[in-house]
């Protein structure tokens, strides 16, 4: 099969083997798969993705001198089943699956391994236990985004949302406009969403956010507490009650960006007792004040993938209309154009989501 | 009054005038005052101190080239009622406040500031509205560990505890013992406390430790990973059973050093899930590597101070001798020892919390 594969520092399209399915998976030929932020980074820091993986107890580590075919945000069509299959899936069928499969008792990454060539190769060999079907009349392209969508879900589900919470969401790229869909759909109102890129702001509003700002023209601070002031409360006059003791509505606030110097960024900016929920992944070594934190009695909660409840619960937003990830899709690209798509998707102006065809 | 100030740098012992009680304010005279961590801390970085203070938004500001009277740890003895007070508490009661003042309808800190003196010095102006009087029977020498025990009460309290938790303590300094001595007034076993003193981890089994570990010798990690164990797991398959998806108890773990680099151990050495309350005052800049806190999905909170009804429980637990302070209180001195004892206290082989009686 053909794939596009990071070969020694660079993206290369080659032929492998195609995959042969084992004992209860199911053998996919793969529809459409999104580039995601952690692919690129990947690509430019293999030595040090793969250390950091390491060090930080991941399952699953990558030997970076050897072939890995990324592409963990998939939608597949069930071509052939392996031993030990039901008959419940039938060739044909459209079908999403978390980036994980099943070998015997082993359980396998897709996206950053040696061993299994992830969406941007023609064929996947997945777990048939796994396999979501894509309901009728939803494009393969949309169910693609079920899993940029349930890292958003997931990081609002990890929250702990109260009715009264203000949410700010610093970072409008793919992880962002997931979580500001992900706080639509639970209802939180307002959504603050700040980001430097135009593009990435007017989708922030297609997705739900109530106000956007750029914080090259105002602080995102400042937005979020003119918006935190109780609806109950005499607004000409909230400077004096604020003295008083009167209270802002509690923050929550999304940090998806991921580069060194945004979490204390936030931490200086945050109000009082806010919690902050880290969602972009920085691979790097950070600098941060702990006295801000300990100051203002912040909370930081980390969080990393989904459930396989959330991300069901992605799949049927998508179906239902629940969440439109059409304005995301902003690249259709075939394996030729996964090298150039890696370098466009760097500047926000042009992109948010790329999806690669492996067929095309 | 006498007092032990700093004064550009060093701790020097002089005459200052007595404060005068304001409206609603009460004069008493310091029966005992302890001597703080960030006491030390602030003496040696000052500047430092100042700045990060400020920058971090703190209410209280101080200016290093002015006198300090530091001492916010303290017991007294009401002397004096000013106008417009109460006739509640009588000349001769023994009281203990949270360390801030009123004055009009301001606050202010006791302990850093420039303009009121703290508990090194003979009296100060304390608003009656704040006293709480100390039972009879309870010697001020322990009342005077009202403060810090409530810092450690309000730690547990922030902690979200469940009846699960098995919770880790890094560092058995004043901290960290208040810590313990919390998680024990509040039931939680087991408690594993981790010091490099054999003086601390002493102290950390008479306030209520189950099990001590010298990270010098074993890894704290690891003894909380044999704690963690649910009660109804076959020990000797758990390695096997862990593999299949057994669960460990959830891990609560409480950083009381506050120096740069533990808050990066902790999440190093920390298993997946765990709750991190940060109790230790790192006034420093700090690295960290987010991703080990996103691969684990850590929670940080972050605590300070303590809340008045924390504070008024804390002294109940010292009077109804749900807290034993005595093993805390290793020495007692009078203004001219403060200068030494700011240096003994670097040795925590020698003690655990001095008392300053500024009468002596």
């Amino acid at each position: 099969m053909r794939a596009a594969i990071y070969r020694q520092g660079a993206i290369v399209v080659d032929t492998i083997p195609d995959p042969i399915p084992l004992e209860g998976q199911v053998l996919v030929k793969t529809l459409a798969c999104g580039i995601c932020g952690s692919d690129l980074h990947a690509a430019k820091h293999m030595r040090q993705f793969a250390d950091v993986n390491k060090r930080s107890g991941r399952r699953w580590v990558v030997d970076p001198d050897r072939d890995v075919v990324f592409g963990h945000e998939f939608c597949c069509e069930v071509v052939e089943r392996g031993p030990g299959t039901e008959t419940r899936l039938k060739p044909g069928t459209v079908v999403c699956s978390m980036p994980i499969t099943l070998a015997g008792a082993k359980v396998l990454g897709i996206g950053y391994s040696n061993e299994i060539a992830g969406g941007f190769a023609q064929y996947m060999p997945l777990a048939e236990r796994l396999l979501l079907e894509v309901p009728n009349g939803v494009p393969a392209t949309h169910a693609a985004l079920t899993e940029p969508l349930a890292v958003g879900w997931h990081a609002v589900q990890q929250a702990r949302l109260t009715s009264q919470d203000v949410a700010l969401v610093i970072g409008c790229g793919p992880v962002g406009l997931a979580v500001i869909a992900g706080l639509r759909v639970n209802n939180v109102h307002p959504i603050i969403a700040a980001d430097f890129s135009s593009l990435r702001r007017a989708l922030a509003v297609r997705m739900g956010a109530d106000v956007v700002v750029d914080p090259g023209e105002a602080s995102p601070y400042e937005r979020w507490r003119d918006a935190a002031i109780p609806a109950d409360c005499d607004r000409s006059r909230y400077a004096q009650l604020f003295g008083l003791g009167a209270k802002l509505r509690p923050a929550v606030i999304f940090e998806c960006v991921g580069t060194p110097g945004v979490i204390q960024q936030i931490m200086d900016g945050a109000p009082q007792e806010a919690r902050i929920v880290v969602v972009g992944v920085c691979m790097e070594a950070d600098r941060f004040e702990p006295f801000f934190g300990i100051v203002k009695q912040l909370n930081l909660q980390f969080v990393l993938g989904y459930t396989a409840e959330e991300f069901a619960a992605s799949l049927r937003h998508i179906a239902e209309g629940k969440v439109d990830v059409a304005p995301l899709i902003t690249g259709h690209i075939g394996l030729r154009g996964v090298k150039g798509a890696f370098t466009d998707l760097a500047s926000p102006e042009r992109h948010a989501k790329v999806l690669v065809d492996p067929w095309k």
